[in-house]
């Protein structure tokens, strides 16, 4: 099999997993900055809510009245399958590069462990919901829970509300699936410079992408990733 | 293990399953009125959008925008988690009856074999999903699809819109699962009157409970169910 250089680009897809305040949506728009510089097709997207059945669900499940623990699971696995079988998957075959702040690992960690739901069984039914799709990339921005929440913003919603014990268990399932499969993922310490994390990140994809991490490269006129060539 | 005649209760699962026009939410309520003469506490629900939460998915999967099947089982399995957990497994706990219209097999026989997810696939998902919660009780009203179809009344949901080849998989499938577990099945002619379909599920039910299905006990001063005692 060939692979041409820019004619037929190959489809990728990036998540970013960890706490909340760790920096992903920061990061997941700074991969997207420079892959948009390199000329290619991104889409930058969310779970939950990147679409807008997914909306519906996130804000069911994040601000409605109590739901128990698989019925939680389920709205987040709904919201996944229609993400995935709507934008994501005809994203990669079109040759875009999918960037998502939050993907299946989030509710492994969330669901599986920090709700004790079983970190296997909320697997399985996430890749049922998404028919095996996982990340060619994954990013985990760690991050101490209690560091976290002094960085968020607004008003918490439901598990921002939760307490230090659930966070520490998702944290540790978080870096456990990292160390199952190091393949795939790429762990960061969050609390390094945010310029020094993304220049990690662009190494790392472009390993995958077989292009140069040169950030001057990626950078389009007007456009500054903070980052000093 | 005693039983106790009236003071305690048990709780009893009753669902209905047939395709559209068969007459599921007519014997759901004559059943439902029988019961209730007997001075048994019951809650007549509905799959899906038996809950808040389960109108708003059901909404979204029947007149929403398109959505793939993955999507649309995990919508359906959402619904009856919330349903279970919130509606019917605190209401068996306090030894009411339950009568649904639609449950689980609804799933498997829409989801698995007409849209050929799997049925094995659809079922282990929504045994997940209620955490195994099956019926002690579920009357089929089969019919010929063909016949449904002209006892409908009302501009036609996504589901009532599919082929007859989909409704024919669908039955077959009903038939199937019912010849494969007798003793939770009552298979009944949907073209048969009312009254005799009414006195039939009385006669099942009746034995589920320990009671006479004699119709005379069951008719509330004022209120009849059409069948001549």
């Amino acid at each position: 099999m060939t692979t041409p250089a820019a004619a037929e680009p190959r489809g990728l897809f990036v998540s970013f997993e960890g706490g909340d305040g760790a920096g992903k949506s920061t990061q997941s728009r700074l991969l997207a900055q420079w892959l948009t510089g390199l000329g290619r097709e991104v889409v930058l997207t969310r779970e939950p809510g990147g679409t807008e059945l997914g909306r519906t669900l996130r804000d069911a499940v994040l601000h409605g009245g109590h739901v128990d623990a698989r019925t939680e699971a389920l709205l987040y696995a709904t919201d996944r399958a229609h993400h995935v079988a709507s934008l994501v998957r005809p994203a990669l075959a079109r040759g875009a590069v999918v960037v998502t702040d939050r993907y299946l690992d989030s509710s492994v960690a969330y669901q599986g462990s920090g709700r004790d739901l079983g970190a296997d069984e909320v697997e399985r039914l996430n890749l049922w919901a998404t028919d095996g799709l996982l990340p060619a990339v994954t990013v985990l921005l760690d991050l101490d829970p209690a560091l976290g929440r002094t960085r968020l913003t607004g008003a918490p919603d439901r598990l921002e509300r939760e307490g230090d014990d659930f966070h520490t268990r998702t944290r540790r399932a978080f870096l456990g699936r990292a160390a199952a499969d190091p393949a795939r993922w790429l762990v960061l310490d969050a609390t390094r410079p945010a310029e020094e994390l993304a220049a990690a990140v662009r190494a790392r994809v472009a390993v995958s992408l077989g292009v140069s991490p040169d950030v001057s490269l990626g950078v389009p006129p007007g456009m500054s990733t903070g980052v000093t060539p």
